[in-house]
């Protein structure tokens, strides 16, 4: 016999045992409607494209983390990185196919060479939606809309979405002479949150000077997270040089998200950035109120050009990614996933002298009547089945008494185990959908 | 500007537009209900793992086929080609923490750089079911019984499942003396609906001898098929040599099958091998009737040591795996998949004049009341508004009549256009669900 090879993953994978892979499942599948009654629909592309269709825009530290290589025919291909330059190259291929508004959402993995450690990972689900095609405040609340209710839906109460616009902030930057500056400016504001004011003038200030950097932290950090809206659009719009069309897209996606009653979950909030030089209009965050420190669980904004590697035209486009594994987490702290998610109502025992047949019938009659059922296949120890049933998430139990001709007939006597107290109760079949639909509520 | 890079996708691999992931979409979602009804539970594996795990047991031809390469880190790495060695993996690595029997569905992507071909590609989902760890006939009845639920969820009526036992055939090779070239008669076995008898003789002929190979045909193609079962296994059980556990097996298996009522979708066809020799139990292909040239939609059998490269304690399993592709396919061609599967009920248009608060509030309402509706955010010409929402396959249009002041109010006047015919109808918006609903009958 030959020697055995040890199971392992890769370093930075992960397996998903049934009960995370369902609580991932689930929590997709909850999105997945609240996308769809949205009019968002689903695409898939390859995991595996060609590098430069990949990596011709991506800076260094890109390309050192994606896989990379060359297949058998030569060819130089490497696994996505992420769900957006695939959608990019997926609209200039397929652009005279496609209606617009193209909204769709795309939940697939993508892989990144990274370092491991706590929460970053090799292989992540990522969960993006978009809508492309439009420049108007109504696809901008749309997204937003999704947002809020995608939270909802799983459960989900104290949020909010921390909403800024890059038009207003550049052209507070032109106005300061540092609009060449603006991207390691974006990226030093985009620490407030993390390394506090001080140490973002101090770094502002290498950059841009002493003064200029009291200005920039002034436009990102004058009021209190959750300041009147209007408040704060009036100040960072003062700052940009006075009223124009970012300001007014700004306003009209705030009166939409009042209109819709859902206003009250989202605050302007000028020190987002979404630091990639990519967005050019409003961009936003999205924080768990009673987990400061998870950080960002859903965030994206408006960028004009998505395409421009691989066509002439430009499209313009809104859209948000929401952080699965961080969000699973989150949930899990507050407590809103539940730790045994099963598919099954009951399963039926087998008892030394049981009668498979009897048992399959049982749970031929039961599903039926809308159980759903299993049927442990084989006479095990019965701590053994209890096990199976718990680990699984199982609240029910059924012994069916093998004594009995009638096979399959619903007035078989049975006994009903309720699991986690471990209290039985004698019944005809019959009555067990009943007595489970009644345990259920 | 730099050069335009030209958006493609590698050769044999796949977008998937919005009109055919839906349709995918929807039979995985099918599937995977009829799965976790029967206490089937979603695991998840990484896409890619270390070489030496996949391809120890693979022959030159999946060596070839494989995408394989050095990460960053010079780890020899290799993307799965099937989800079956994976989950052997899964099994050994994880023994303690699992229960048993196991029962798992896994649907993912897999990776084979095979040749292009019409019906093959380099990328594409595998859709496997398994229970593991028990090795009783209640546990072989029960995937057979989720194949059957599976197909009739899925709206198929006209479908035979063809069963046979490679512990009976290996039975038999063995009275013949020809246990050892057993691997080739079963490849050429395997090909007798697609090469016809005459070809199966002469090269079966070639390994075995004239005689024998008549004798084969005989075990393999003596009755025609959907020939009574129990007439059939008689006839292979005393060319076995007489009863023994196998038959005894497939016995009970039927007579499960039989009490269950789904018996008639089922016959005993002694042609089907499943070529591997990984295969030790039952085994079996499904076929379409009206569309026999198609192939076998999904097939799997009983194997006896899933984990050998792994650990020494030895794992029985019984499993199958629904080929997406080809059964979409065929769905498709009996005209069973709608062909413009939408998530939309209504769409709101946006004529010039319109208040886009006034549609907003109006589709709030409408989503209230049970209308899945998408508004239309700017006023394009309604020639292209009316083309989105066909080929999203939209049934309903709306046109809010913004000379109304009462924004959000139920009373407000509406025009309700039914796509398909063009025809309109004038209403008031608390009108519209009570009108869609009874549309949609």
């Amino acid at each position: 016999m030959s020697e055995l090879i040890q199971p392992k993953v890769l370093k930075g994978f992960r397996d998903f045992l049934p009960r995370d892979e369902i609580r991932r499942a689930l929590l997709i599948e909850t999105v997945t409607n609240v996308f769809r009654n949205a009019g968002f629909v689903p695409i898939d592309t390859p995991a595996l494209e060609y590098s430069e269709v990949l990596l011709r825009k991506s800076n260094g530290e890109t390309e050192k983390q994606v896989f990379r290589f060359n297949d058998n025919g030569g060819r130089d291909i490497a696994l996505r990185f992420d769900l957006t330059v695939p959608f990019a190259r997926f609209i200039a291929e397929h652009y005279s196919e496609l209606y617009f508004p193209f909204k769709r959402y795309h939940i697939a993995k993508v892989w990144r060479g990274e370092k491991p450690q706590a929460g970053r990972y090799r292989e992540f689900i990522q969960c993006d939606f978009d809508s492309v095609g439009s420049d108007c405040a109504y696809t901008d609340f749309e997204i937003l809309k999704v947002m809020y209710s995608a939270l909802k839906a799983l459960g989900v109460t104290n949020f909010r979405i921390h909403i800024s616009h890059r038009g207003i902030f550049n052209r507070f930057l032109a106005r300061l002479e540092l609009k060449d500056k603006s991207e390691d400016i974006l990226r030093i504001v985009d620490k407030l949150a993390k390394i506090g004011k001080e140490e973002v003038i101090k770094q502002l200030s290498e950059i841009a000077g002493a003064e200029k950097a009291e200005q920039i932290v002034q436009y990102s950090n004058s009021f209190p997270v959750g300041a009147d809206f209007e408040t704060v659009l009036a100040h960072i719009e003062s700052l940009a040089g006075g009223a124009a069309p970012d300001t007014g897209r700004l306003r009209e996606v705030y009166q939409l998200l009042c209109d819709a009653g859902i206003a009250g979950n989202f605050v302007l909030d000028p020190s987002i950035t979404r630091g990639l030089d990519y967005y050019t209009g409003i961009v936003y965050e999205t924080f768990l109120t009673d987990l400061p420190q998870l950080g960002s669980v859903c965030s994206g904004g408006r960028y004009d050009n998505l395409t421009g590697l691989y066509m002439k035209d430009t499209v313009s486009g809104v859209g948000a990614s929401i952080g699965l594994d961080r969000l699973l987490a989150g949930l899990e702290q507050l407590g809103i996933v539940s730790k045994e998610a099963g598919f099954i109502d009951a399963v039926i025992f087998y008892e030394k002298g049981n009668s498979i047949r009897l048992n399959s019938a049982a749970a031929a009659y039961l599903e039926r009547n809308g159980i759903r059922v299993e049927v442990f296949p084989e006479p095990k120890k019965i701590q053994q089945q209890y096990g199976y049933a718990e680990k699984k998430g199982i609240e029910w139990g059924l012994f069916i008494e093998s004594s009995s001709e009638s096979a399959g007939g619903d007035e078989l006597p049975v006994r009903l185990k309720h699991l986690p107290t471990r209290t039985e109760t004698n019944l005809l079949l019959k009555e067990v959908p009943e007595a489970l639909k009644g345990g259920k509520k």
